[in-house]
């Protein structure tokens, strides 16, 4: 396994060794081998050892995947420690706000707020300026009009008479300006949404989402992947409730 | 807009400021503009902008609506400052210490200890005395016997064999006190209680208490916005899985 | 009551009091009191009177459910406290850790690092040295190995084409290691599961657990006043979410 990570480190270069057991090491605090040392060693041997090292999903997306979870289930703990070991893996600081903004709708704007907290020293002690951020009004990814309309007629005739608001404000402000935000690729919007709903136990919202990150470039190894790896930060329960829902996407597309 | 808030400020003096873009501007912390700018103007434009002031829910409706999803949550941060802008906006420091109280039956013990917590030293910076809280032994409301006697019933028969203490505490302290209790209108105690089961992700315990809420007064209207306002304090999925749920209780309602 | 609880005390010494709605106390900050009366009132007279010291579960066994669910919580305040509580109502501090490590895989690993956190200083104080937490690689219990094959084969036909990730983990990690880890009685370890299945609203999870628990020993009384008493510490909507499965595992098991 050393041999394996040294290798990709010297193509990859300094961005690759965020995988590595040692560098994962610093979201595990020193509690937990204190308290719980066979749960240290599931993490050395395990979760990092084995896990974070499988290459069915890359490491830059394993960390974004972590990250996304851990601001779902507003974990402030380690958090900083998770977006630093993002940064390192490859995820530039842009996609890290953008992420968190993204995240303000899906999850709930008090776990924006929080992450954006934890994102702050990490940001400064790496000299991350404003120029880094993503622009405000940024030109806007091409719209695929088809898709939205049918989208949204479908929500405006089942929900218009419920809530008008939730109506307007998801096409407003998620279908017509936030996906369409270039900060962060179509596929990996979909990726830390996906993550999100699993992390949340939201099975049911998923199957619109995934089949949009599968649309989007996801691959049925890298869903199978992300959700092996959440099952360690989400727990099994989570992961065993939305596989289901996988497998009904996965089957429903192969037809 | 500042033209239409200034004109409501004029009516309502000084608790109408509490909807201000610039009094919630409280609840959110300098990070948010340093990592997510884009965050930033989502939540002045929009969120505060036109959400907190769409007057199909009344801002004191919304501010606590906002802190029963907060304390639902378990989120710490900023839950002071929400407090503080329910005061402003009108809840009394009773609403607040009961609906601190609700919530621990319906949401759990934890999260109305850290409410308690958060709220202390908003109430001590007011002054806030004893005399202000809900008294420990009032006169009760009057109870609906037939109802609560139907509703029992049905506790009774369907899970007396599976927990008898369930049954018992939910007829002796829940349905026989703490709804009776006068320190919060049933209108608004079905309020937080929808409100928390939206934040919770429980829409399948939704029906009977949207049910409940309407019966106590809550209008479809305020209804709905209140869906749309929680979608970005709970995140946008928690709202669509609530909204099937709520279509179901207006259709049944108008029939 | 008091009568009652002194009574016990003879018999069981020391740990007993730990279900004393004195000893209780630790978990209940003075802002509790101060914000809402009347909510210290149900706690002492109700919650620590009367649901804590009533017999159907034991008061050991209601503290490791209590520890179980502010985990899956992810609730650090009290935490600590309610740790030094279930040491001393005979928890011993290998269950406890146990248990957190336990909980790292059925509630995500940041609720078990949070949980190792608050324990560190409870174990520090009581002089708990690394002889006294559970061995890293012991003598592992007996598997019955017809049930597991079943219980794989079953996961692999279901999800192996979805996540083999999963499913190898499912059975390396949890059925032929953590779950024959000695230092928590499988009825224990299935006691935690189960607690932390209702206190993160996975109902649709509990079946299978639910009866494993009884399977290895939990009694259907026992269970029921898990539910009572998860009412309090989880809301009362996650446990009537939870009463149907419950109903229907007891039916099934009647028959």
């Amino acid at each position: 396994m050393k041999t394996r990570l040294a290798a990709s480190a010297l193509i990859l270069g300094f961005a690759a060794t965020a995988g590595s057991a040692q560098d994962l090491g610093i979201t595990l605090p020193d509690a937990v081998g204190q308290i719980a040392p066979k749960l240290e060693a599931y993490a050395q041997d395990d979760l990092f050892g084995s896990v974070w090292t499988d290459e069915a999903l890359s490491m830059r997306d394993r960390a974004l995947v972590t990250v996304a979870a851990k601001i779902t289930r507003h974990e402030t703990g380690g958090l900083s420690e998770h977006i630093a070991l993002a940064l390192d893996a490859g995820v530039t600081p842009a996609e890290i706000s953008e992420t968190i903004t993204h995240l303000a709708f899906y999850t709930g704007w008090g776990n924006a707020v929080v992450a954006a907290e934890a994102a702050a020293p990490v940001f400064e002690e790496r000299g991350v300026c404003e120029d880094d951020l993503p622009a405000l009004e940024p030109e806007l990814l091409p719209l695929d009009q088809e898709s939205e309309d049918a989208r949204q007629e479908n929500v405006q005739s089942t929900y218009g008479d419920v809530s008008q608001g939730v109506v307007d404000n998801t096409e407003q402000l998620l279908f017509l300006d936030l996906w369409l935000r270039p900060a962060l690729e179509p596929r990996d919007r979909s990726l830390v949404t996906v993550a999100a709903l699993i992390a949340a136990g939201q099975p049911e919202q998923m199957t619109f989402h995934l089949n949009r990150a599968m649309d989007n470039g996801l691959t049925q190894v890298e869903a199978g992947a992300m959700l092996s790896h959440l099952a360690f930060y989400a727990g099994w329960p989570r992961v065993f409730s939305a596989m289901p829902v996988a497998a009904d996407v996965f089957e429903s597309r192969s037809e």
